[in-house]
């Protein structure tokens, strides 16, 4: 049994037309007008499918294939919303290789004792609502309800609002749910597997991740009259804290990264001088000991900065995400489905944090990774080859037909 | 003849009220609907107090007072629109004590052989369209109309579809017209008087002045799984250029000032790798010769900070003032109004760029300042006493009663 290219291939594009850029990107950020068309097709192909359709209060979609036994499903999944000018592979590709999993399952008529899911979560990319991976967050118990809804976007929107106006406030309570098995298919996002030229990552866990917020309040003035002797100026503080954290992988060594993704300023005018400006931090390693470290360098640059400036610092710790490793099982079932195709693999730990991340907490997880070409994502010229697609979407069907436990295919 | 301090301050609190923030500062930016409220009721005054109001192509507003004899008319004015978060002073006070004065006129029946006028110029902020004094820079033939009507704000929205929009897109060409002389109240923004406790400043010119724009071009990718040495984030080339743009004070020395006030993050999220960033440079000096050194000096910075993060940039300095002395005559007018008011006083260079800059091209000028508490402006803070208020109002009408030729007044 193996995959539809060419069905698979015509839903990418088809999905993808949905919030397309000029430049051939993809805009279908949380929430938005065209997330809503986007889950609007998508739930349309489910039902096409012969998929149950279910929608929990945080918008997160699952669809189930029934089983031949009253077990918990083995579902596979990922996410359908974007960053602003990000691509057509992240998120989507996890989706629709899942979405292509069960037709295959459908083309076969085959039978599997556990039932075979597909689950589509909500804000994974946080990029209108922090933090990310939300709509799993709150599945998992690890973010309230609560403080999902009220998450503001830069318009002041909430996300309980516009959960409700796009269509998509499910009635079914958002809780950890039975499940055999969470798989989840994904575009690499690094270097590694396009570099050692193999098509396929048996993902072995995700690193730990933080982010911080930090707001400099120095005095807003005029550009032009005020003598540099009496300035506090925001901005100067925040520069300081940039250049500071692209230091601290230096510092840290190894695979340590380091980001400042996100810079405000107010007023923003070229003639006042700053007054505040509030900046992201956001910090990654394998090892939590390595984070701890970041996070007080973090704090003394912040310090430093402000005392320097003579400006106000807040800094704000507000989200972190512990190292996660996936289930032996499932990490060994992927690897057993790539060599049984002859797909050249090896495994990988993912610096991007997913939705698997939150879903290791309820059941037993694990990822396939696909390349990504110059390791870009969260751009526009984001691209996975077609053959690698393939690759890993028949290694996310055998790997499922193995957990599901089929009764009636040669694998 | 004294200006009447009740009046001025009962105009100055009903203007004050159109874009008043809940903080008390002002946010009346240039073409938005509050602009357009603020010059309506200026222009119901300017009627009411007898004047012949004319618009011309930029908004620019023009009020006349006759004079005894056909010459060139003594303008007074500023500018009605305020920065975002901005205070009640900034401008707003230049266009409301020549509002006074010419009541105060009409009050004491007062015939002058020149005609007396008051100007409002469009947009000299800069805050919404670049660059900041485009009426004055347009009648002074020094910025085209078109490239004038051209300018864009963030929305993409064109300063000339606004001013047609908000119904000031008037019939008089906007070229230079015979003036005997400009004369501009208005804040100090520094901290100079203050510090001096003296509550008139003479002021003898404005420095030069030079806006730059640079772009970073970097790599947007993901913060996560993107390894450190693959990396060309354009904050991070921007951050070093806003303390590259600090230390350049410190090696010119002197008076010198150099701000980054605008700073714009794509696609700004916390976890994508910033792959483009623009920020704005605003350099002043007496000088020029400092600052063509200043901007030998950013083009070094900036090239340097490009070269370390492999990160390519764009440089346009694209709006220069030269340094403005104001007319001598004008000047020792002004002075000796000051005197004649027993009024502490001293002389002093404009930090600020201001409307009389591009005035002083077309005609005599000179500039009245009244002290800044704290020096603060271009924020809600913005704040000076009544008493300074009156004291420069009064200068401004002797003044303008000696270079319009008062004749029955005792001054």
């Amino acid at each position: 049994m193996r995959i539809n290219r060419a069905r698979l291939a015509e839903s990418m594009d088809a999905l993808g037309k949905i919030g397309e850029t000029p430049r051939g990107g993809l805009n279908r950020v949380a929430l938005t007008d065209e997330d809503r068309r986007g889950r609007d097709l998508l739930v349309r192909w489910m039902k096409e499918a012969g998929l149950r359709v279910s929608v929990d209060r945080m918008g997160n979609i699952f669809g189930e294939r029934p089983g031949t036994e009253p077990l918990p499903p083995v579902f596979m999944g990922s996410h359908a919303d974007s960053v602003p000018t990000g691509g057509k592979y992240d998120g989507q590709l996890g989706v629709l290789c899942a979405l292509e999993v069960i037709r295959t399952l459908n083309d076969a008529r085959a039978r599997t004792r556990h039932p075979v899911g597909l689950a589509i979560f909500t804000n994974e990319e946080g990029a209108r609502f922090q933090p990310a991976m939300i709509g799993s967050g709150v599945m998992a118990g690890k973010i309230a309800l609560e403080d999902a809804y009220n998450a503001r976007d830069r318009d002041g929107l909430r996300l309980g609002d516009e959960l409700e106006r796009i269509g998509y406030l499910g009635p079914e309570p958002c809780v950890p749910r039975p499940m055999r098995a969470y798989l989840e298919l994904h575009i690499e996002q690094g270097p590694i597997l396009e570099e050692e030229r193999i098509p396929l990552g048996v993902v072995e866990g995700i690193v730990a991740i933080s982010w911080s917020r930090v707001t400099f309040h120095g005095v807003q003035d005029h550009a032009g009259p005020t003598p540099m002797r009496i300035r506090h100026d925001a901005l100067v503080a925040a520069a300081e804290v940039v250049g500071g954290v692209r230091s601290i992988p230096r510092r840290i060594g190894g695979d340590f990264v380091a980001t400042v993704g996100r810079l405000d300023v107010a007023p923003n005018i070229p003639n006042a001088i700053p007054g505040r400006v509030t900046l992201s931090i956001d910090l990654r390693d394998p090892k939590e000991s390595n984070l701890d470290r970041a996070l007080s360098m973090l704090d003394q640059v912040v310090r430093a900065a402000a005392k320097r400036e003579g400006v106000r610092a807040e800094i704000e710790h507000y989200w972190r995400v512990p190292r996660t490793p996936f289930d032996a099982q499932v990490v060994g079932a992927v690897e057993e489905a790539a060599r049984a195709l002859a797909c050249g693999h090896r495994r990988i730990l993912s610096g991007a944090g997913h939705d698997a991340q939150y879903m290791a907490v309820i059941c037993p997880t694990g990822m396939i990774f696909v390349p990504s070409r110059a390791g870009r994502s969260h751009c526009e010229e984001e691209f996975t080859a077609l053959d690698d697609i393939e690759h890993g979407a028949n290694t996310l069907l055998l790997t499922c037909l193995n957990l599901a436990e089929a009764q009636n295919v040669g694998m």
